[in-house]
């Protein structure tokens, strides 16, 4: 195995390429992202995914499982670089610098092919999702319920930002994600074998009296204004999550929890 | 009613002032905190509540909202400013800036008594919670069940926070939040009359198929490590959120609604 590379320059041409990343220009561009933090990274690794690239601070490999972490990297063949502080402070993130990164390949799911989707399955759409923090929060509440995987409707944040991935707690390796624009997304709905579940304030249904004719694609609108009206038509059923207090008052990483409970309850034990 | 003060200035001492309020030292020094935007500046209003200051943009008063809103607080004796954009940009939060700002004066509520507690109340325990996001998401999450209010045991992050403010949508003004010691905690815990439930990775009972003896007081601990087993040793009944994935695979702000939404099921309906 190649040596790990000492970089202690902060003018270097790899650190600011990783450090580009920040970019959703430039992570389109590359295919690649930063995930940060060891137990992220060993995360990635049980699930067979290894990183590109390992940034870790020079002389910092003081737990088990950041050693192991590295050599599995360096035994698939990533790049090992051993940053200075000062370098691995360029591209850690500020309010809760690791001391392990890794750059990872994206992957893109397809979307499913209703022809051959599971039985059992649940999906869950999301209709341009603005914020990063909930995206990431939803993915993983989507890897704790068992869901099949998220789609990524029109113009959404970027499952691969920084503030996204971090948010998922390395769910973003085990939970597919794929990407449509609004009209294969209706053409693959207007095929679902099952039901199309979307949440409305306007809906009649209690979400908790629904049942479910699998497999279940819960469609969720954008923080604010909601299900788009066109799509929100095209689905099999509405639902309504009840709240006590004002009536807009969830957040939708919370909407989305609470929703994909009620759907998964019966896959769902101890 | 005075005329509003324009103000330019950068350098101007009231927007200095206001601007410091980003600290948490000058916060809990001047027991005042910023709300941001006209609807929660709106929800605030609806509550009885009003600003001590409001800054807008000079000529930004372009919705009746806006404009009652602005009214409403000078009628209730509050400070008018109108500020350049380059003023307005100083105090503004940066990702989501908005023209209308209001300075709050801070509300803590009492620790609940036991003794007089509402039979059908549920409180919300928190123990040192660290991000203002989840615990914004929380508050905001506590007024869409009916929660009779929040309780930050020991060292929490604060919720006049900025981004707990915003992630609140309003509901920091709808929510009473109390703050307690551990010890003062658990002497209110010794005497609670009905139930107290905290979560826990190693609870043998599922949080769907457990009953609630009312009042119910729910307890969860902060990201990461949990409930401390000094208080989780302390509660009446420890239950679990099935998950298919990794085990600590649920958002703390996640976790809190599941729970909330299970206690307060049976005075949930549309």
């Amino acid at each position: 195995m190649p040596a790990p590379r000492a970089i202690t320059s902060l003018q270097n041409d790899r650190i600011k390429a990783i450090r580009a990343l920040e970019m959703r220009k430039v992570r389109r561009e590359t295919g690649l992202f930063v995930a940060e933090g060891v137990s992220v990274i060993e995360t990635a690794r049980q699930s067979g995914i290894h990183p590109e690239t390992i940034v870790h601070l020079a002389g910092g490999l003081d737990s088990p499982v950041a050693r192991r972490v590295v050599e599995a990297a360096q035994g698939h063949g990533a790049e090992i670089i051993e940053a200075s502080s000062a370098v691995l402070a360029k591209i850690a993130s500020k309010d809760n610098p690791q001391s392990v990164i890794g750059v990872f390949r994206q992957r893109w799911a397809p979307l499913p092919d209703p022809a051959s989707v599971e039985r059992t399955a649940t999906w869950l759409a999301l209709e341009a999702v603005r914020d990063p923090g909930n995206l990431g929060t939803i993915i993983r509440t989507a890897d704790a319920v068992g869901a099949s995987g998220v789609i990524l409707i029109g113009n959404c944040c970027d499952p691969y930002a920084r503030e996204c991935v971090r948010a998922t707690m390395g769910s973003i390796f085990a939970v597919p994600v794929a990407q449509a624009t609004p009209e294969a997304f209706k053409a693959m709905l207007a095929a679902w074998p099952g039901e199309s579940v979307g949440t409305a304030l306007t809906a009649r249904v209690d979400i908790r009296k629904a049942t479910w004719r699998e497999p279940v694609l819960l469609v969720m609108g954008s923080e604010g204004p909601g299900l788009s009206p066109g799509l929100a038509d095209a689905l099999t059923r509405l639902v309504r999550i009840p709240m006590a207090g004002r009536l807009d008052s969830l957040n939708l990483a919370v909407a989305a929890a609470i929703s994909l409970y009620q759907i998964r309850a019966a896959h769902l034990s101890l």
